[in-house]
């Protein structure tokens, strides 16, 4: 497809009134506007500067996410190319390359069976770039061009002509001491960043970060999808490594229990304040013990059903519910996800790229049984996320409106966006109010897209915050204060990390 | 929480930019802006302005509340403390405050089981006061914040410093002659007013307001849930009290339906035009007399479950809708909650204390067996209200923009609100077209939000015209017909009140 | 109803600060404002003049509508009267009329009974007129004041008052050889224009088209609904005239495919590019050829019930999606409409006369079949249509932002409205991005219309794009060629029309 300026012809028409002079494309000296993401309106946009200039240099608060612990446990870790960093871990870049009939291979991606794959990085930045036309308006591109522009000082908009040049410099930068992990976390003003990590898993890379003569804070998220979820086809392994790792043998539904609960503990001690699950949905029951104790036998023998397993995750759910009363974790819920929906990547590539579909959500039937049983507890704190924004004023803003124990995650996934966030806001704050809400998680997979997540929401922030004075519906003294609660307070009271 | 200003400090990061001097809260001479609810675009606030001007002052037709009749009928009646009127009857504000982890005990509200409550209205406030920032961006800030303004005139903004002084104020006034229910009746500029009254009523009340040498209209609604429901628990008395009222013994399906239609005749006798049913969805099912027989006879013997409650419902709504049709009474039909989901407040604290939830509603297909009998009957009026704004687009719009019986309800409860008004404007008004809707209701539980909801409501109708006009959508002139149908006209044809 | 220009009343209350004389409405010289659907704010206004300026001229791409081709076909075709061109053909305007209570014999439409029914379309067209009003914010209004201003040159607007001067305006513009509709098509500046052909349509007007002396082209779509839905009162007959029309007898599930695939092959041969069906719902599965050919011989032999029916249209979209991968022709894919709710209506009147109404959609599993067949085939387009926009952010942007062979067919319907494509927009892009995107159908049933529907998606584009241009969501120059794509390229992409 060719996007170059394209010249009026016949085929379009007759473009009267159009400016021919107006559209030449100011190459030199790209830069992203102070500007950006608030309304045109005059009244709105200064105040949105004012909030805006209060909170965009806060210390960043990221209490869920994808980054990779090992990158600050090791004295010389390094990102490697532009593509290893931005490219092949992101699956929203890999989803909309492919959706363009762009494939995995020939971005880099490894096929499981051990087919080829590209492995020219500048080959594949060149596809890339050429292609960058197609994330227009989507919130990879605003947090691409932040990284640019912001992280490693790129002067020029990434396109096909300017592919190579961008890929020298951002690799330049990658080389240098500045740009190293803990470098970078300096630099980012990240006062804390929570991983997330199997409940089988050691920490090795917490320890070690512990035992360094470096004041960064990083803490593990006890996440047990892959030991709840009897269906995962290496379910019978990871409860081999959760028996190892935490010496108990694993033989019963009690044992079971009593496993996860040692590793919670053991999370703890190295800074843990929470834990997450992804459900399929957010089903809850009161299942039997007996009937319990069958199921997990017979998952224990491999035999297992789509119906086990949804009653099996649900019952769990009370359970890490009741945990979480007993040892202060705050329990992250992410549901509504058809996992791997697209067969034929799963089975080329594996998980995690971009073939994930949301469904129909339910909180209010579904979370009856939990909530009934904990959720006036004051000692839960339950977040919850959804891929179903229908249950956004329906579900959930009245739940975390009424429920002592409900806290809503910020808009996730295909939501966390621009018009994501303007949505969340607009659809929960009325019923739910500001705090029951949990502040923002970035949920990064490539560390260096945290600040420029962040900063798109202290940006959709402040300007949804200037609307409201604006509007009226606030005073502007009170914006202050729900702009520092938004961008900071509010994610460290609720995850408990003050 | 510390709520008062926070002045930099390391832990916020570097607030450049930010000018310390322009957050000072101005304390003195709070009032609300004129302003306030409209676009900031000044080209659209100059019409909203103009266009408010002209239904400001329009008189008050409320088709749908709870207001008690017992305030007009007696002579001395009197709203109590400001505890009394503003805090303990309102779901809205419990709600939130419970859902903060504030106890309901600790706002005056009595448990059932006779267990201690605070009874100190003084020190309630202050806690409500301490808490108001919980309500920011909420409508029921924006309701309190009109009554303490408009109706009390207090002229200091409330928090935890100016709680004394409020509730004195408030206190004051209410004790003052002007403030007396019928003094504010006429104030309000309220030309009728519909309380919902139960189907076993014997309307004392309005039988004494008919008789008084006063000139306020207060008509009764037909509302029969507490003889519908069978999972009701009090189901048995209530058709006792159906039973007495009307002088027919209930003894079987045919003899209920004799008991309501004599009651529907009465309430008509003193002005009712419509009738409300409360049902958990829009399930509506022509089953076969003998069927319904039988559940009712298992009913009288308290012998009901789930299924049967269901389907009863579902054959009421219809025979309701054959009533109507005979009778001129308009239909009202509220469903979609998850009624008392939280069961601990429930059994503590009794329903309607903000422990009811919104569920996935469906009309497309629920009312299918309605409409297919009466729907196209130029004798009927179906007022639907939805708590599921996926509905509004997909199901709402569409058939009210084809069966003449059908009108919509305007955004009901959670969607009360500045943006839920927006919503179903912009969601509405293009399919429906705006003389399906049926204008507004305030739905109020505490009678000095009736003029609240009502100046909110016509805020945002001067606004969203205002913002049609400017995007050359309606013409101005075209704009003032649709603001008069809009904030009065409509609802007094819908709920034929003229 | 009096909708003529209300004055203040004591009903009305004190209208204070409204200003009587600028309510006078300006009765002559009618126009549409030329920056009419544009957001008020100045700076967006600008871009938005400068985008639509570009776009406004280009040629329309029209890839799926209901124009019949016999206007173009017949060398004398007329449009008849407006009400035959305006009234009767178009559901949106009699299914608002209806829903006011005007009866569907008092606009013209014929009985299915041979009852009576008004023909003096004068007489019509002063009722539509004196209930203009009814549309007012609607598209059903937008869409006739362009046809009335800009391709009729109608100088007033219309009304009661304005009834029969606008009638015989149109009357006479429509007796006027410039108004034949082959004039229109190159007036309108049509490049391509798709109709929507029955199965067994053995197409003579396209083939007479062809053989014109006249450059416009039309092409056929292949729709073969009635032959699929295996409840439609005709199927019969309409297997048989595919019979007929295809030389093979239809004796068995075998011979029905053939039929379809050599029909298929026809209408190419007369430039069809595309297939759609309408299906109840987007339900697919992988049925067995043994209960296939069960189901297909009880539907020859008229045995028929909902659930065979449902397995058989989503057997057979998997079918059409195989034949599609094999002939290259575009799978379109409507569904979610409940057709025929109005049972009375459709009894009397026939369908599309507006009884029929969405309901819950649901994409993520009902496609899964489909798509793990042929969802990653580069050969497969299947562009798809929602009447349930809770899909757009839940399923279908994820779906079309993942699977290279979905694309996303524009605002439907309902949808096919200014808010309508302002929700698209938004709720689309982020995710799917613009190229996932099949530009605009005009999906027109009274061929004036297709200008007007065109005018209001480009407005509605520009302005998007200079939305997010004041946003700085994307640069100035971006907008320009996104806006040609989403008026004119996209379209022709999608649809193989290049």
């Amino acid at each position: 497809m060719e996007m170059g300026f394209l010249f009026m012809s016949g085929a379009y028409g007759d473009p009267k009134g159009f400016q021919i002079e107006k559209m030449v494309m100011k190459k030199a000296g790209w830069k992203l506007s102070e500007d950006r993401y608030f309304d045109p309106d005059p009244a709105q946009r200064r105040i949105a500067h004012k909030i805006y200039g209060l909170i965009a240099g806060c210390l960043i608060i990221s209490p869920h996410g994808h980054v990779d612990p090992r990158l600050f446990s090791e004295e010389r870790a390094s990102f490697g190319t532009p593509v290893d960093l931005l490219i092949i871990p992101d699956h929203y870049v890999l989803s909309m390359l492919y959706s363009m009939g762009i494939p995995l291979e020939s971005m880099g991606v490894q096929p499981l069976d051990g087919g080829k794959f590209e492995t020219d990085h500048r080959k594949i930045w060149k596809t890339f770039a050429a292609n960058y036309y197609l994330f227009l308006a989507t919130p990879t591109r605003i947090w691409l061009d932040y990284v640019f522009y912001k992280v490693f000082e790129v002067d020029k908009k990434l396109s096909a002509d300017t592919a190579e040049y961008v890929y020298d410099h951002i690799q330049a930068k990658l080389d240098s001491p500045e740009f190293q992990p803990r470098q970078l976390f300096t630099r980012f003003n990240i006062e804390v960043l929570c991983t997330t990590d199997a409940a089988y898993d050691a920490l090795p890379y917490h320890k070690a970060i512990r035992m360094l003569d470096w004041k960064g804070d990083i803490r593990p998220t006890f996440r047990p999808d892959s030991v709840v979820n009897l269906l995962e086809p290496a379910w019978m392994e990871n409860i081999k490594m959760l028996s190892n790792v935490t010496d108990i043998d694993i033989v019963s539904f009690t044992t079971y229990l009593l496993a996860l609960e040692k590793q919670r503990s053991y999370f703890k001690t190295l800074g843990a304040t929470a834990t997450d699950l992804s459900a399929f949905s957010a089903f809850t029951t009161e299942l039997g013990r007996d009937e319990l104790e069958r199921i997990f036998q017979n998952a224990l023998h491999r035999e297992v059903n789509g119906q086990d397993t949804a009653l099996f995750t649900g019952r769990m759910l009370i359970e890490f519910a009741r945990m979480s009363v007993e040892d202060g974790l705050v329990m992250q819920l992410h549901s509504g996800a058809y996992r791997n929906h697209n067969e034929l990547v799963y089975k080329c590539f594996g998980p995690d790229k971009g073939g994930d579909i949301p469904m129909q959500a339910n909180f209010t039937q579904n979370l009856h049984p939990l909530l009934n049983k904990f959720g006036n507890d004051p000692r839960l704190t339950l977040v919850l996320f959804s891929l179903d924004e229908s249950t956004y004023t329906r579900e959930l803003a009245p739940l975390a409106g009424h429920y002592s124990s409900i806290k809503l995650g910020p808009p996730w996934w295909f939501y966390d966006s621009l018009n994501g966030m303007n949505r969340y806001f607009n659809l929960m704050m009325e019923t739910a109010g500001l705090y029951n809400t949990a502040g923002f998680n970035d949920d990064a997979r490539t560390f260096p897209s945290i600040p420029a997540r962040h900063d798109l929401w202290r940006r959709a922030t402040s300007n949804f915050l200037a609307g409201l004075v604006v509007k009226h519906v606030i005073d502007e003294s009170d914006a202050y204060e729900m702009a520092l609660d938004m961008a900071y307070r509010q994610a460290k009271r609720v995850y408990r990390l003050d």
